[in-house]
């Protein structure tokens, strides 16, 4: 039986502390701390059986019970709190990114070094089931060499613009689960990018000094063609599909829905949206990744998601933000830290 | 060169020869006759290159230079034309029904017995593209034995109260029509049926002895468990589909539209309803059934609809009355001629 | 907090054990009995929190601590058990049939009569994501009035002969879903049937003396003409769909699948089959109807699915029998008891 | 009655010939002209009605009962046989591309300045069904503004090496219709546009100085963000979509097939793969868009696709050859001439 502690208890908190309550019976929630442990949260925990509530971090780092710990907390925290965690042996799955900066990125990579600690991030959507058939379809060979890779990734409502002023813009806050995705679906790194980006949905985005809608070619290291459409706006819905072109075949996903039904009318044939935001779509890839990184602890097997695919989306974000800023096409190794 | 002779230049005489006269190289139209000829059916003629234009199908039947006729003419003519036009040893391509009465058939039947002549029957439909490429695998084994059909034949409006009254009714008019594919799609002919039928859209078809909603459940003489179902009106357009499944798999048709263009908006995902009526879907099997008339003719093969085929669908229609009539099952072998 | 005892821990027993302790806060499994209660059955109860397992069933029914019961027993001891839950005073959850006998299924609702107990029948499809969406769009006038209404349930390998033997049969193991679905889709009773059956997959099953593969057609007191398709083997896997056609539109589902992937090669396109059988399509569906039984108790509000439902389809699978025995329409209103 | 001359009886000249002969009733094709005249071109041509063959296009111009030519000879040749048509007062039809070189395509522009003269150009994908739908829904507003734009076009096979060595490269032989197309779908021009190429099916393509795989973004004057994507070789067959993205909605289309029939089996669904190429594809299209031609004439209207659009995307080409040769963003405007 594994033990958790989980750092944050916001709204993926909480859907992790859930999975692991609800479905994951090779591991249970010792603690929870939450910097606002409120009576709301602590009667939460309680319905789930968890008695050890609090509002320092630090006492779920201590306590010598506790195998492995959650970072869900905010993004600013996640660094430095992998740190302390490592040090304090702590098997680490912490949420995506894990800094806004790549030089403390390393110095995580550094900690681990000599450390025998599973560290997996949260790019949840490899484990999606439209992506995760894909990318299998692809490794076995179903078509060919890929030539020409299109994720189309675009939110049903802009965020705050608060959130926009800090969560490091569209490029890492959105598209890293995009350039993690192109990385898993072709299993190829990025070697190069060209951003073309602009403010067609709200000029507060524009003023927080953000872009709303992005295309982003890339160039993979396996020679793959790539490109990304990003939009903060989809009337629709959450629009997450991918679609892999080689030598022998084609595949492509669709979006998944509430259900099949359809209405044909004198209007036409109706089906429905595409299930609204991350939360609907991606509920099973959340209890999924969860499970494969208590697994990754019980049998000592290597994380499906590390620490350096946590490195490499940010260094693409990062390159991302040098093409807008320069509007010329950017190499991954130009980027230096 | 097959020269063609049409009677009845009604909506499908107009089609056919059309037809003929622009997408069949080894045919040409010689002559026209219909009832009403008017000056805008000469002067239409007239565009084709078309310049003997008869009131009297007679002219048509004792025009040596003339191989074959078309019989586009109302209903009741059929038969007694057929037998006009066998006598005057002209091959025939002959509109559906041959006749409502069996015995008309039987005589055509019987007249055709010692002449060397093709006799065509116009179920267009075995031509749609759909259609076709069922029939050609189930053909070819893709399903195995086939064990359940499935016909679903909606109209987008019912039709005059007066064609009502003359057309034979629902089974002789429209699910003739669905009665030939079922025969043609698991190549096999009906053994027994069971019909519901109510008035659901029009009470005026009630009063005109008619239903114009129904289910007609059969057994095949292979064992096939079929269904028609049939409406007078599908507002949303014209419905045409098939389902057989088999001991190995199963085949389904869609219907066919306008463009594949999708939208998605707030409202769901839109797509085009089905092609309006008749004269979009089949436009494509009319062409394709009369190619396949002078093909026949030009090269002494059988045709893919002879008169049996027509006598059949008949013959079923009538035991889908009886079954109404008498609310019980109904075997084909009951229907005495 | 409902107290739940579950008796019988076979397949689905165990799913609804699961599905309560893991999704449903309000209810706990406060017992369990199986007349096979095996270490492996002890040792997975443990694992879940439940430490009172039995061999004798009536443990439960005499726990007055207990509120209510879960009948997932064999088919033979659902009314029975039935009988004794509600002479204890328990609120009733049985899986269906209640009894192939419709006098022993009238002793349960006769034994209800005085008694304010809740009583649900596992009609499960009812609570399916497609189903429930076409129901409600039909509830709400989308399609005007029904008229043509198709099921199609098709299981992907048919059962074991022994099963086959005392099952009931085709129509009462496995039809009896769909007409309980023919009932939910158009909100209306079924008032005469007419069946076409036949033995196309296994002699076995024929010498067992039953059918695997009907045709029902059905007249809905509403007015609705239906049919329902059943096959025992379906191998493209697990087929449930359903149309319902009326007077102002029409609706459609398709199957569920595992994604949404598709490979396009030199072969044609090619996406997924449909959920292997029910435990993969409905899972979802088991949870939902739990959580509907546990709010229907803790609110005091009508069961989602009543005794009659139960009732119903039962007398519906005893005219199919009839009708395919007698080889004519039978009316619902002939099966006395 | 419109009086038409062909110059140059290869594919596409057929194409056209038996279009206006066969389903244009306002056109009459008065003579032929190709610098091969054959006698099996003589023979077709005698079967159409057409009696007047020459191998020496002057004479076509030079006939003063012609009132339009099309000019579907070598690309090489479209420019200067422009220029003699204009001279002689013809109304022209050239296919794509005008010339490779903008200077000509501008000699052609100043020759027609002065005269009351009818010029389109080949671009048939805007008269496909699909597209169609798609420019008219988002000209009618159904998406709002337009924020991103993609364009799939993929052959089922690269052309002879002979071919690419002349062909102006794939920028100016295959993209060259994407670029009219992106022109089209959001009504506006390209403003700028980045190219990544390669050469990932044939060495020999990339031997001939082209490439045979390309992503193309551009940056719309609207502001719309546009891709897109090219392959010589997709082995389901001739791959058309496109996906406009906007401010109030989404519009995509998908590939026409040869029938919509599917097959459910162990392995799957299948659907059939994409009509294999444009012949299959876009044959309507070449249809239209010479009927829309004869009406410009006949009723003095502006040709639907015009001599800018024409001059437009071979400029567009130009600058995507450069981009890729200089691996930058190219301005539309850097291209001078």
């Amino acid at each position: 039986m594994v033990k958790i502690g989980i750092i944050g208890i916001g709204r993926i908190g909480k859907i992790h502390t859930e999975n692991i309550c609800y479905n994951i019976p090779k591991a249970e929630v010792t603690a929870i701390a939450d910097i606002n442990m409120t009576d709301k949260v602590i009667k939460w925990a309680d319905g789930l059986g968890i008695n050890r509530c609090y509002k320092d971090y630090r006492k779920i780092l201590g306590d010598k019970d506790i195998d492995a710990v959650l970072i869900c907390s905010s993004t600013n925290t996640h660094a430095p709190i992998s740190l302390e965690a490592i040090k304090a042996s702590k098997h680490v799955f912490c949420e995506k990114p894990i800094d806004l900066e790549v030089h403390k990125i390393m110095e995580v990579i550094n900690a681990l070094e000599e450390k025998n600690l599973k560290y997996q991030v949260g790019f949840n959507r490899r484990f999606d089931h439209n992506f995760k058939a894909v990318r299998e379809a692809v490794s076995n060979g179903k078509i060919g060499d890929p030539h020409i890779l299109k994720i189309t990734s675009r939110d049903p409502a802009p965020p705050s613009i608060d959130y926009v002023k800090v969560s490091g813009g569209l490029f890492l806050d959105m598209t890293i689960h995009d350039f993690d995705m192109a990385r898993y679906l072709v299993n190829s790194d990025v070697e190069e990018l060209y951003v073309q980006g602009d403010v067609l949905i709200d000029e507060e985005i524009g003023k927080a000094g953000d872009v709303d809608t992005a295309l982003i070619s890339m160039k993979m290291e396996n020679g793959t063609l790539a490109v990304i459409d990003n939009s903060r706006k989809a009337v629709y819905g959450y629009d997450q599909r991918a679609e892999v072109f080689g030598s022998s075949g084609m595949l492509t996903t669709s979006n998944d829905k509430q259900s099949t039904a359809m209405l044909s009318n004198e209007q036409g044939v109706l089906s429905e949206k595409p299930l609204y935001f991350f939360l609907e779509r991606y509920m099973d890839s959340f209890r999924e990744e969860m499970s494969c990184f208590i697994n990754a602890i019980v049998n000592d097997e290597p994380v499906p998601v590390g620490v350096y695919d946590g490195l490499k989306s940010v260094i693409i974000g990062m390159a991302a933000k040098k093409s807008l800023e320069e509007g010329r096409p950017v190499k991954i190794s130009e980027i230096k830290f």
